[in-house]
């Protein structure tokens, strides 16, 4: 585990508990918003969270993601409340000697701060450059939006100002009275890694028989 | 993708937009939440959502997880303060002919309401289940909990009486128009499944030429 600087940490975002685990270096950041593929993002009516899986693109110093413009997340969202929005990446399982010192390695980025709407062309750009990043090279083939898949989509961009990043990686942190136990110090620890991989592409039935295309073959994880 | 009723559901949960995707049978729910790892929590303080990753585990119609007694969110949990836990798993990315009906498949469980803080000899069990749930087989190696340690944990439970739950699968969801276009209907559709996979377990150095438990080693995801 490695700590660095924290360019875009503030009160709000420090991590407090656990603060070896935390890598406040926006380079770590950004990398972990580049490998994921689905954020958790909340938004809070008459006092109730509502957290919600969303796809989404980091382009620049901004996240990116879109929803219904029927949904009352999205809408509230874009009417400016404020949000927090959590990407995890979950890497392996980690076995110490004890239950209580026994985790997960993980990496994960909290976003704190309020959405833009984007319409016209700069929504446009950006959902464009959001299917690029979830399926590359696909927006050179697919059909782009229609002016009336543009009316029901609400387009949001949450700035990256406020953000923290924990990575959880290495060996298990024992006690050092398990390290030297008879009974504990001879059992087992270490970790074991969780990879995410695709498979193989399945056409559907009208793509029956056309060759899967040379970016889709590309893609992997 | 398939439609069930709804017994956990309130007007809270239920699922508005895509109303096709919301599976509401509560063995399907339970069947998400007992494949996922990793749970997605939120607290709000001062109108601020925040929301951090959590193992957990499903125990009955509860679901357990736990976390530092020093830590804002698990205090404020533990003060019945209103929660929202989302489990995500990602399943596929779905190619359709437009961008617009291009999408995800996924699995996704929302539960809201108060948490429980489990203490004394239930806190003992709930993290006896959880650690089992997460690392079968390892409860009856590694070190049970210390006093201390139990001291330093909060234990919580999240009743599962209001929950909603998404399941997107199956083929792209296409516009009629774009099955017939002699451009977009010659294109490759379909999807590429996402799977998560266990690794080969690495010992650290003390546990190096101890042989991986048969339990570690029957793991599979």
């Amino acid at each position: 585990m490695t700590e660095l600087a924290q360019p875009g940490s503030t009160p709000r975002t420090r991590v407090k508990r656990l603060p070896e685990k935390a890598v406040t270096d926006r380079a770590t950041a950004y990398a972990v918003l580049d490998a994921g593929l689905v954020a958790h993002v909340a938004v809070v009516t008459d006092g109730q969270p509502y957290v919600v899986p969303v796809g989404y693109a980091r382009r620049g110093d901004e996240v990116i993601f879109h929803g219904s413009s029927a949904s009352r997340l999205f809408t509230t969202l874009a009417k400016g409340a404020p949000t927090c929005l959590t990407v995890t990446l979950l890497d392996g399982l980690v076995l110490a000697r004890s239950l209580f010192e026994s985790s997960m390695h993980y990496r994960t980025v909290m976003a704190l701060g309020v959405c833009r709407r984007l319409e016209g062309d700069e929504e446009v750009s950006a959902l464009l450059d959001l299917s690029e990043r979830l399926m590359p090279g696909r927006t050179a083939q697919a059909r782009h939006p229609a002016p009336q898949e543009l009316k029901a989509t609400i387009t949001l961009a949450l700035p990256l100002d406020e953000i923290s990043v924990k990575v959880s990686d290495g060996p298990p942190d024992d006690v050092d009275s398990d390290l030297v136990d008879p009974v504990y110090s001879k059992i087992w620890a270490g970790y074991v890694p969780l990879t995410e991989t695709l498979g193989e592409p399945v056409a559907d039935e009208l793509a029956q028989g056309i060759p899967v295309p040379a970016y889709v073959r590309d893609w992997h994880r």
